[in-house]
């Protein structure tokens, strides 16, 4: 009998192999050094210890010849409600800060920030305190604001001229029974004059207005359909805040500081370029496109400048703008915007990079329904000679066969560089394989995902059939300002807690990839991997340093 | 321009045939009688105005030449919470119901019932009045139940002799405070004494206690973890009342009725052999393993006698047990219940199928664990030629790469013939072409895995990817007497409503594969085929002239 079970066993470990030869991961993981080995055998211990003292679990391993990561999960005791490793983001995340795993997560070398929207990607925090900065930001609402109605109002911002301030300061402000509905006041008065009797403040209400809580992802708004409706809201928002020119500055600014933060050490961030102007600092005036690029190009390169001064220019290599739209226009809208990207690629070749669509893919219109302008400008481009790729927005989806999911066809057919979501990826032999074959990386968000109620918890996120499938991915966090989840090592955390295949070399090998799925010239490409090299084993030592003293 | 245009959709269709090429529907697609045509178009008609009317969501479809179900979806107004084709079962369920894609479903002609467990497969309130037919059982309590407990408490029935039942009927109840804590009562002295204060009566605690209500599902035991301790306990309370000689036997042609009420001519049945006999008709005496499969063979011969008597041997081909025990056993338990169910076999060679072992994965032993004696088993099958197949659970998990999910490869590698959910099948690149390859079936339980919590709702469901990369699939009821979903109608609803490549013809196609998986002799299969095929004919017709007035 023990000759038929170790045939048995050989057999299975050999179609084990088979079965995770295309991840990503394998070929890093015959060539560990010690260290790295030493390191990746800590992270899962530690990740056992945590499933079970932290999220309640645990985890049984059942001792097989030669078979590693054989375990079995139960339930131990409850902290938390409903706790488990990958469990809803918004519930567990001050549990996860807790966590030793997320404090080695935090420090490790991230590479690239592939898929992020501008306009949400600063604390909600550090967005109104950046407008508090300017006292001519100002306040409106329909009605005066009072207990009934605050949770039904959203804060409708925009910077006025200074000239106007005096006279809105005198009016009633939008929380007395005087306001005069739809009348700017500014946003210090309104501030000031918040009564104590509407709960936890101005801040408060405005902060709540920008990010999605609890309640609302798994609660009041628990369907893919209208969580879109608050996230949607939340950018409504933002956009009188941050639409500013000084207040962009600032705010770019400190998107690039939370990068660094978190050990990003390079950006592609896609903008709304949909509305053609933002405010001027005069709050009269408007700012054009083509100023705006200009504004991101000389923040990147201030951003450098400061952090080569201080001897940090490893920490950050630079930033590039992906255009994006609302799939909402007309095809006539979208030939108007294509030009204008053209345009801004020309004047700034550096740092514009590539054209997106996006908005609710299963409301609005499917890539096909643009195909005609989408083909004519991937000719003009060649004809000019110009690189200005797509990076599409493709099956952010439950779909089975709808127009978000077939978006995936048409995202590949175009010639997509990179896919964002490809949510519904899993489901396509044919285009699994073209990913493989084409190298074309999917832009995974995974607290995104779940927020908006894609996936329920981490676990049944398709991600890990993405990877064992061999799809190329690079991790992202998408709308952080609205989904608290600032950096990518919540992502990451979710990622690692949720697999027993995946470990730290994993999101190692994923970091490195996003790198190399970004969109830089080669030698700026090389000279960022190195860095990433020489900061990956600076990582390793330093874990294994604090971790197992 | 146009001609780009052209040949940019003539390579989208050729991608969209290779990309869905692998599913089981594709042949029957490419050779439908017009009626079959007629019907297929109809059936997706009603559903996407019932997506609108009854879900509150709207299909927008967006015309492409030459290119089919390119369909967005967004949402309408409320009627549900939460409402969405496919959405969360037991909150759903009425809406179903009331459904005319639900009626047409209920008509069809399923084939067969591939996975079911035996104990959890007739309705609770129709097993309750069976077990009211015998007043010698009797319930019993660790403390007098009342308003503050009854929640926590859950019925502990059993049959005892008759002779015993003057005494124990002269005894306080259950719900009296002189009750006298353990002792037994019987069923209808508990019942009749039952006191209004206690809410809505004996059976609606009874009943309560054998089924998984949405409260529990959706709120209190909302993980994979929490809901199967409910589920666990469903299965004591059952076992109380069912494990009885004169119960089982009605209640098993209960089972048939069920089955032939919903469509479904033949199956093959789950049942947990553990125990080693059930309660004799004196309700003193044990009946033994062999007696049990003589009791269920009879009476499938007693119902397809009747049926026959009637002019409707059609409706019913006969059915089969699949011997199961708890993967709790020790590897020499396990080698008792090998040997029995191999006698067994040798006993009843028509009615004893397959061997598997049940229970919760994640918390008992993997396969792996009883590698030794499953090997033995198939040797000595083989060497004694009895055909008795492993037909094994595998894979119900959230899990990636734990032991759960690691039981796929030893499912395969030890010669399953089909595998029970395979749920996280999706993730194996290479399982998933052995699948293919060698025709091993999935059995999916679709409303079975959305209760205990694998998936959210039928959207996130892995099936679409399952059935889009070739796997032969099944659909089952897993365990309808605790989810109410009886038949296999309400799980064929899910799979139609979520998907916009799936079809009426995907369903039926599914439902002719369930025939041509189950454990048939050829002849048998082909006779069973035979009358499928002739069901499915005047199934077509019967509902264009219902449905097209």
């Amino acid at each position: 009998m023990s000759s038929i079970v170790d045939s048995y066993l050989a057999k299975r470990k050999e179609l084990i192999e088979e079965d995770t030869s295309l991840r990503a991961d394998r070929a890093k993981l015959r060539n560990l050094t010690p260290l790295e080995a030493k390191a990746e055998a800590l992270v899962r211990q530690i990740r056992k210890h945590e499933a079970e003292e932290v999220f309640s679990f645990t985890l049984f391993l059942h001792e097989v010849p030669d078979v590693a990561s054989n375990q079995i999960w139960s339930q131990k005791n409850e902290s938390l409600e409903h706790p488990f490793p990958g469990m809803a983001f918004l519930t567990a995340k001050k549990t996860i800060e807790s966590t030793r795993i997320f404090k080695i997560i935090k420090k490790m070398p991230k590479g690239a920030l592939l898929h992020a929207h501008l306009e949400a990607t600063v604390d909600a925090r550090v967005l109104l305190d950046l407008a508090l900065e300017h006292p001519n930001i100002c306040i409106r609402s329909p009605c005066a604001i009072d207990a009934s109605n605050m949770g039904n109002i959203l804060p409708d911002f925009a910077p006025l001229p200074l000239a106007q301030l005096k006279e809105l300061e005198a009016s009633p402000s939008i929380t007395s029974s005087y306001y005069n509905p739809g009348t700017y006041i500014p946003i210090h008065k309104a501030r000031n004059e918040w009564p104590a009797s509407l709960g936890n403040g101005f801040d408060d209400w405005v902060i709540r207005a920008i990010v999605i809580n609890p309640t609302e992802a798994y609660g009041t708004h628990n369907t893919t359909v209208k969580i879109w409706d608050k996230f949607v809201s939340c950018f409504s928002v933002i956009r009188g805040l941050v639409a500013y020119e000084p207040v962009y500055r600032k705010y770019i600014r400190a998107l690039f500081e939370s990068c660094i933060e978190d050990g990003v050490s390079y950006a592609e961030i896609r903008m709304n370029f949909t509305p053609k102007t933002i405010v001027a600092a005069d709050g009269a005036g408007a700012v054009d496109h083509s100023y705006f690029v200009g504004i991101f190009q000389d923040v990147v390169q201030e951003f450098k400048a400061d952090l080569t001064a201080q001897g940090k220019g490893n920490l950050f290599h630079g930033a590039k703008l992906i255009y994006t739209v609302i799939r909402i226009l007309s095809v006539e809208e979208l030939k108007w915007y294509l030009d204008d990207c053209l345009e801004l690629k020309k004047k700034f070749p550096d740092t514009l990079a590539a054209f997106d669509l996006v908005g609710p893919e299963d409301k609005m219109n499917p890539l096909i329904y643009y195909l005609e302008p989408l083909l004519e400008f991937s000719r003009t481009c060649e004809e000019q000679g110009v690189d200005l790729p797509f990076l599409f927005h493709a099956g952010e989806t439950l779909g089975d066969g709808d127009s978000v999911d077939q978006n995936l066809y048409d995202a590949i057919l175009l010639g997509t560089k990179r896919i964002g979501h490809a949510f519904s990826l899993v489901k396509h032999p044919a285009l699994m394989r073209l990913c493989r074959e084409r190298n074309i990386c999917c832009e995974v968000c995974p607290v995104s995902n779940e927020i908006l109620r894609l996936t329920s918890s981490m676990p049944a996120h398709p991600l890990a059939a993405m990877l064992n499938h061999g799809v190329p991915v690079a991790l992202a966090s998408d709308d952080p300002g609205i989904f608290s989840n600032i950096g990518i090592s919540y992502d990451f955390f979710q990622v690692l807690v949720a697999s027993e295949i995946s470990g730290l070399m994993t999101l190692g090998v994923l970091a490195r990839q996003s790198i190399e799925h970004a969109l830089l010239g080669a030698e700026s490409k090389a000279e960022l991997l190195k860095v990433w090299d020489c900061q990956w084993t600076e990582y390793i030592e330093e874990i294994l340093a604090e971790h197992t003293k």
